[in-house]
């Protein structure tokens, strides 16, 4: 059994086998920018994510689904400094609220996708990933095959999660989707941006800066440099990821999820969208 | 190290080891009856909610809490008929909005608790246990054994799980407990219910019923037989997952929690409220 209106996507791609069904998995994140108003705290953009759940549906694809913190997560990680790892009670109680916080815009986002007829199921990081040093160490894949292998729509997030190493830390939607495509056998991986792709410098700084079509390991150093003046949402760390996953086979591509139709156009295959981050 | 206010009933319990810490664990089911008004959909009792989260911080012990579903989860999973497998397309939306509404009545338990000083972190039993027919097969105790380990509570829920035999079902606030409490080698647990405890027969029935003061694996089957006169929130069920329990060595205690004051009293070690479920 194949998914509908992914076949065109798979020729030569890894598929993984659940129980009877062989599904060719593809994996969405969302960015927390494109899903809330980053300037205005716990602010959901409900046209947008309304939006986007009717890409996938239209898509016919029941990919795997990430999202990021944006204004839910990332104010209360920082004020509770989550991210330098347990220190003191205080975290505690920081922790939870941060955790609280995306747990919200979860629920958000889940509703959003059972409204347009997604079955979507959250699942948290927090729960099924070791995670050590701020790295994931291990995943329980049990639940999320069953997930999948029912058709249902996991959605996972960016989240606060318990660190054998430092105590507490934050595992970025971008780490857990790198993860999970390299734990679930992805082909390919997808991040909807609030940006058009990859540029050879911020376009927001500078004009002549130029959109990459494909970037691969090998060019990629020199795109590294970009990072410093990257203030668009760490796109260096999601290159960072991407570039990995590059190296394992799985095919990256970054569109702008802000412009309609991007995101539906990159599920069915279009590849001359954003930018492409591939092996060579 | 040792939770303080625990130590008086640590007395030949098993304890176990997380990283440098010794610690004897106390599992707490709070009803879903007892936190939720079961004949109003999605009510929560708050006032009652709070006094708990009072009692339990009082206590100074910090136990590993799960909740049950009370009007949150129930009606849903019933609607969608989630305990009988999956049958239809329309269950996955079922599945969806059943867990929703579990995680809506966690973060009000969270929420209270972290109102009270207690760092409460949920825990999504369908992300970190594998289930086979309803039953957990294993969990995934790396990020809970982290959460303990730093004193937060992890703050389990009744949950729609994916099952690898059945495709879904429904995990019980009550199996959950008993599993975690054979996984993390806690010694004792305590079922905060909306009734005073074990009865010879359903009290609400039978003027004569008597309370029960301690029950045995050896005089169970004598108490077996009043599951099917009982109507009061499956303690048939409740009473099974504790005998299982004694069997293992850990003690269960059934108490009263709309009466103020009693579950404190039984964290604090107090054996003579309600019903005593031990080995012998």
């Amino acid at each position: 059994m194949r998914i509908a209106g992914y076949q065109g996507s798979r020729r030569g791609g890894r598929a993984r086998s659940f129980g009877r069904m062989c599904v060719a998995i593809l994996i969405v994140k969302l960015g927390g920018s494109v899903i809330t108003d980053k300037r205005r705290r716990f602010s959901v953009r409900r046209k947008v994510l309304k939006r986007l759940a009717g890409e996938i549906y239209a898509s016919g694809v029941r990919p795997v689904v990430v999202h990021g913190g944006g204004s839910f997560g990332h104010p209360l990680a920082s004020r509770y400094r989550i991210a330098e790892g347990y220190r003191s009670r205080e975290q505690l109680v920081g922790a939870s609220l941060t955790h609280s916080a995306m747990v919200r815009l979860n629920e958000e986002v889940v509703s959003a996708f059972r409204d347009r007829g997604l079955p979507a199921f959250p699942v948290q990081p927090s729960a099924c990933m070791r995670v050590s040093d701020g790295r994931i160490v291990s995943v329980e894949l049990g639940p999320i095959r069953k997930i999948i292998d029912l058709k249902m729509v996991p959605v996972f997030y960016g989240d606060v999660v318990p660190d054998t190493k430092r105590g507490l830390s934050i595992l970025s939607g971008d780490q857990i989707t790198s993860r999970l495509a390299i734990e679930l056998g992805a082909r390919r991986v997808i991040m909807a941006a609030d940006v058009d792709g990859i540029f050879t410098a911020d376009p927001k700084v500078h004009r002549k800066a130029k959109l990459l079509e494909t970037v691969t390991p090998k060019t990629a150093p020199r795109i590294g440099r970009i990072k410093d003046v990257d203030v668009t949402g760490g796109m260096g760390n999601k290159l960072a990821e991407l570039i990995e996953l590059a190296k394992n086979g799985v095919e990256g591509q970054i569109v702008n999820a802000l412009k309609p139709g991007l995101l539906l156009e990159a599920i069915r295959g279009k590849r001359r969208i954003g930018t492409i981050v591939r092996a060579g």
